[in-house]
């Protein structure tokens, strides 16, 4: 078993747990929570997967990413209290899987010959569509949408990919260093709750 | 034309006729009628050929459920009075269209060599998506994800399924067992209100 | 480039317009504002892709609908204020977009070989599904499924496609009478306030 895959797995738990956790804030019932941290776990890799045409799409061959995501709402279920607690547990290991998930999706996406700017974007939709799905189930502005820069972050991380790649790298170095520049990069802009401008920051202060 | 076809369409109808009432309460116009009839009807279909890599689309290839869904639409315009108060043939035609829809879903699933728990997820994407994209359409949370368990019954159907399968029964046996079992199980979570437990129903006993 | 190509890339821009405002109205960051720019622009095209099974989808080959929906986001927001002053541009670019949108969807899935129903469906697919991507997104009930007959008139251009392509009239000649036709008849749409009945309006005439 490779270090991708074990990361891949991983990274797949802590979005399983982000869904629950939103399934259990919205009162949905068990199987709800398992449906929320199902599609939330493998949403962004399976509209990639259907994007590129690998189809079957993954998660049909290997049921493991179904086992790990009912193993993470039972989880979630049981220890809701302890978790909604030590918030930044979860940040971290949200922030390890949104590193991992597009080094994989630039790395199949680049495997089927698309453009370059087409490898980031699925590198961005790999890491952040099962979250918006998580979302629009739940009722909510997509967080993506409208939260700090989570998503530019994996676009600065998927452009980093791409020039690693341009100077010869191999694959594990440019998989480590891009991985590790966006576990990085999250960490630093929850710290520093780093946020990008809109529209409203303008009208507010020429309002007055 | 086999059974399977026929009960197919009926299907399709009985969900048509589900999405067209939910576009109805919502006062859409009667082309809003039209879609949501369509969406609900087709969407689990889709979504399970869009998942396999079976493209174009059934829907693309057989306009007959483009038809039924705009004959479903204008019924549901016509007659919506009555079928609001008559909601118990709409249930119980609901419920055939699922154990119907569980077992073309697994079918198609195990015709292109997918995991077995891969089958079972397909069976339940082609029976309930549709209903997800009507209510996302018309901004509701999702029936599935927070009423009685629909969704259960038609993941044990797709239990039963495979394990028939593993004795060897022939297709038509193992279709018709599955899809009575779902139907049976679902009029009666129906009759009885069978739910299943969320985290409230513990909260709350705590709290007082 | 041929004209297609030019007016496509036109439409881009103007639902790219559209997706922006919206993100704007809704207080979105500038991240929130380019991806609502860039599924309102490339939403609808995706999906007939997907549908068709035409992989990996057209956006990942060719960036350009990438840059454009970046550029229009950032005209977008710059200048607002002036955008939602003059409605009527964006309505007419709107137009423009919705006539070679239907042709295009349409063009492509008779290549594919599909039942002229599903043909004047993808048609409307490739012009309506961004939009309503879009209003997903921005918590609103799709605006196809409310208003007017936004709908009604790409489905009607896509009749006088199949129409005119028994009649054995050249590709061009058949693109362009249908995207004129549905320009003409959006622009009318608008002018008179053209709207589907619904069932409100027989339900409040009999109420008193």
């Amino acid at each position: 078993m490779s270090i991708i895959y074990m990361l891949d797995l991983f990274g797949t738990f802590a979005f399983a747990i982000s869904g629950a956790l939103m399934a259990i804030k919205k009162d949905m019932d068990l199987f709800g929570i398992i449906v929320l941290a199902f599609v939330t776990a493998i949403g962004g890799g399976t509209i990639r997967d259907v994007l590129l045409g690998n189809t079957p799409v993954f998660i049909l061959y290997d049921p493991i990413y179904i086992y790990i995501s009912i193993i993470a709402s039972f989880v979630a279920f049981l220890f809701y209290r302890v978790l909604f607690k030590i918030n930044s547990i979860i940040l971290i290991a949200d922030a390890l899987g949104l590193g991992v998930f597009v080094c994989i999706g630039i790395t199949k996406a680049l495997e089927a010959n698309v453009s370059y700017p087409g490898a980031v974007l699925l590198g961005l939709t790999t890491a952040v569509v099962g979250g918006v799905i998580r979302d629009l189930l739940a009722k909510e502005i997509p967080a993506v949408l409208i939260r700090d820069f989570y998503a530019v972050t994996c676009i600065a991380g998927g452009i980093i990919y791409i020039i690693l790649l341009t100077i010869n790298l191999s694959h594990n170095e440019i998989i480590f260093s891009t991985a590790g520049f966006i576990i990085l990069l999250r960490l630093l802009a929850i710290k520093f709750k780093w946020n990008l401008i809109r529209v409203s920051s303008f009208s507010s202060k020429k309002s007055f």
